[in-house]
């Protein structure tokens, strides 16, 4: 335990390897040749939206395997989420793998968690490995909580654009490049605000509390970490995160970057405020972030996966969105542990 | 780690104190006169039936950190689901208690993974005191998964009466009668079977595989326990769960209990199959299994809370419903330990 809310690993966590599967659009954006795999049909060969997302799981699981050459059952369990109800893309798309599964669900905040947990099993001696993972799809995802795609509904300026793909790490004992030293715990936060069409609103609060707490647990100021990176903020939760973290005397502007705001480019994709979904923050953890802690460029990394907890019901019974943030520390751990596999 | 599948737990964990709430149908059943509080307003003086169900959570963590004479402060943090798409229940109804929140999916298997993860978190020392609890509403889980109330719909034979109901329960090292020494996590176990009226058959072949798991993994023999109580498999489910267990060599009808089988009389309160819902196994565990551990009637428990893995549009979709089982072992550490709270 350090400080109110976090955790730092006494014994070596290592991120051993990652992988990434995408839709096309994604393909097609800024970081689109670093992903592993950009699958052309969303429906991935499958019957319907949920499945081809349980596709894109199965996929990303897949491929992580092979990069680090091991089989399902040097897994000794599986963290997963997503944003479907009763984490359906999860269930069926992890199936195959017949590894035990611990279900999450922190909506776009489920990487973190999962990571998070994951740290805490490697650490705590309760597997040698765990995979840690989530998806998202555009589709699934609009006929989940907003219109369906054949509504053709007009999208605000505040509304993000669900990233299609999910994003896989396994979490060992064995030395890579990449460390988790540590993690920070998010809590529920609610300023109030229902406007479904602007998460990045929504949950620029939780990602504040949990950045600040970071910052205080581990006794650090900013400039610390090379980088802090929300998961889908988006360009207006941006604006109101940096506000809100001056308001609590820390200002991580040089540091700051968001997964959401990176992953497409908004004039010519036509994206709005930016990416979102679990899938967003997972794939450029995945297939941007960690190649550059790996290479030495970035030594510590504040990974802030953000989620908006909202369902249908909540939001037409009049619910708010609050927040919730779940922050990883990421650090390069030396060349000499350079395993070539990010 | 103990075996392919298990966690045999070092340290001490101990089941600090536990509360249940429920509704007016589970206080007229036979295990009325043992829960903390039960509610005759099924709307629990709200607008919705979520907001119901969020309270319900929000009184059985309320009633529990009373029971212990902590304060929310003390708490690290909490695992909590339910079965609301996006737990929304959970999100709602746990917010005001202002602590860190790793939320979960494993439907009615929730209360499982919640006492397995938190029992990994106090053995691992990620946490003091960590708060495990879920929830589940006849009338959401409805209009959740099959037909508003108003409706009137038939039901049939194997189908279950979702129990409405908290509970939670507070794991710490401080000592109490009742110690968690193993768990085994489960896995997604899908037999093909589609009929979400008939979830205890669904649910059974999981139960099946993480018991006859956890028997391995700890090379232990059914009378080795006292008592191995599934979720809410109810009366086909049980069946299908000796029958299976048997094909393993292993027979379990001595040991045997669910606790759909045990909250309701099906004869005179008409709920078929049995109970289910998160609620069930969570509030059964609180105020019935739990008491009886502490007072050395049973000295060890296999605790199996079982989840169907489904949502309306995995359904409609045509998709299986799949279980998963997540088992956890309670032990009487003596009387030497009481401290009077169950």
């Amino acid at each position: 335990m350090k400080g109110n809310q976090s955790i730092e690993f006494q014994k070596e966590v290592y991120v051993l390897g990652a992988a990434s599967v995408t839709g096309q659009k994604e393909g097609e954006g800024p970081l689109g040749a670093v992903f592993d795999k950009v699958v052309k049909d969303p429906m991935f060969g499958q019957k319907t939206w949920e499945e081809a997302e349980s596709r894109f799981q199965g996929e990303a699981a897949g491929l992580v395997l092979q990069k680090c050459s091991l089989k399902p059952k040097d897994i000794r369990m599986v963290f997963a989420g997503d944003l479907l109800a009763q984490s359906i893309a999860s269930c069926f798309g992890l199936m195959e793998l017949n590894r035990p599964v611990y279900g999450l669900f922190g909506a776009c905040s489920t990487m973190g968690e999962a990571l998070s947990l994951g740290a805490m099993m490697i650490d705590g001696g309760y597997g040698d490995r765990v995979l840690a993972m989530t998806s998202s799809h555009f589709a699934s995802a609009e006929k989940e909580f907003r219109f369906p795609l054949a509504y053709g509904n007009q999208r605000p300026p505040s509304s993000s654009w669900t990233v299609t793909g999910s994003g896989a790490c396994i979490l060992s004992k064995e030395k890579s490049p990449v460390r988790i030293t540590g993690v920070t715990s998010g809590k529920i936060i609610d300023f109030g605000l229902k406007d479904s069409q602007n998460m990045g609103g929504c949950m620029a609060p939780a990602a504040a509390d949990t950045i600040a707490q970071n910052l205080r647990d581990f006794d650090r100021i900013p400039s610390d970490y090379d980088k802090i990176i929300t998961g889908d903020l988006g360009s207006i939760g941006r604006e109101i995160l940096l506000e809100l973290l001056k308001q609590k005397d820390f200002d991580i502007t040089e540091q700051y970057l968001d997964c959401g705001m990176i992953i497409f480019d908004p004039e010519k994709q036509d994206t709005n405020a930016g990416g979102s979904g679990c899938g967003c923050a997972a794939v450029v953890l995945a297939s941007w972030i960690l190649p550059r802690i790996a290479s030495g460029e970035w030594k510590r990394v504040l990974f802030v996966p953000t989620g908006a907890l909202m369902s249908k019901v909540s939001f037409f019974e009049g619910q708010s969105v609050p927040g919730i943030a779940q922050g990883v520390v990421l650090e390069y751990c030396g060349k000499e542990n350079d395993h070539g596999l990010f």
